[in-house]
């Protein structure tokens, strides 16, 4: 299996009505894409300081499967229009788990 | 669930034979641990520039569960000898996962 693994900080004062529907739109987009096996995102809980704000876990049968949802028109649309607008720092990883 | 996860950027020329030691005192660590429901960590596999180097996802039952691998002795002993050493960057979030 293959995962990526993508934390943002948003800008202060975001607003929090826009980052559900970033959250939603991205619910709506791995549904319809199967080479996803799994897609566990949220913010953070608020228990450690220093902490980025949100994290995406993805899971995918090979590079391949996840360059699928990568490139994916829809969530080239997501990152512009509802992620990129927010972020004030990214941290990312991906790596094979198995 | 809680799942806790942490990116790790290292200092330039860091020995890898160092963080392979590390890795596996992970892994002896979460074995004695019960509260442990999952842990997958590993190095990023180099597709994406500007990644970060490496990733640990830990699973929990709580938040409780994780403060004891957290507090572990033995998880801070690895955290100030293994990581904090070697560390350039870090990037967390702890979160509901369901």
């Amino acid at each position: 299996m293959f995962r990526h693994v993508v934390m943002f900080e948003w800008v202060d004062g975001v607003d929090d009505a826009a980052i559900d529907a970033m959250a939603a739109a991205l619910d709506a987009l791995v549904a319809t894409i199967p080479e996803v096996v799994s897609y566990v995102h949220g913010p953070d809980a608020g228990i450690s300081d220093g902490n980025f704000d949100y994290v995406m876990v993805g899971d995918y049968a090979s590079i391949e499967d996840y360059a699928v949802y990568r490139d994916h028109p829809e969530h080239q649309r997501i990152i512009a229009e509802m992620i990129k607008p927010h972020v004030a720092k990214r941290a990312a990883v991906q790596y094979h788990t198995g």
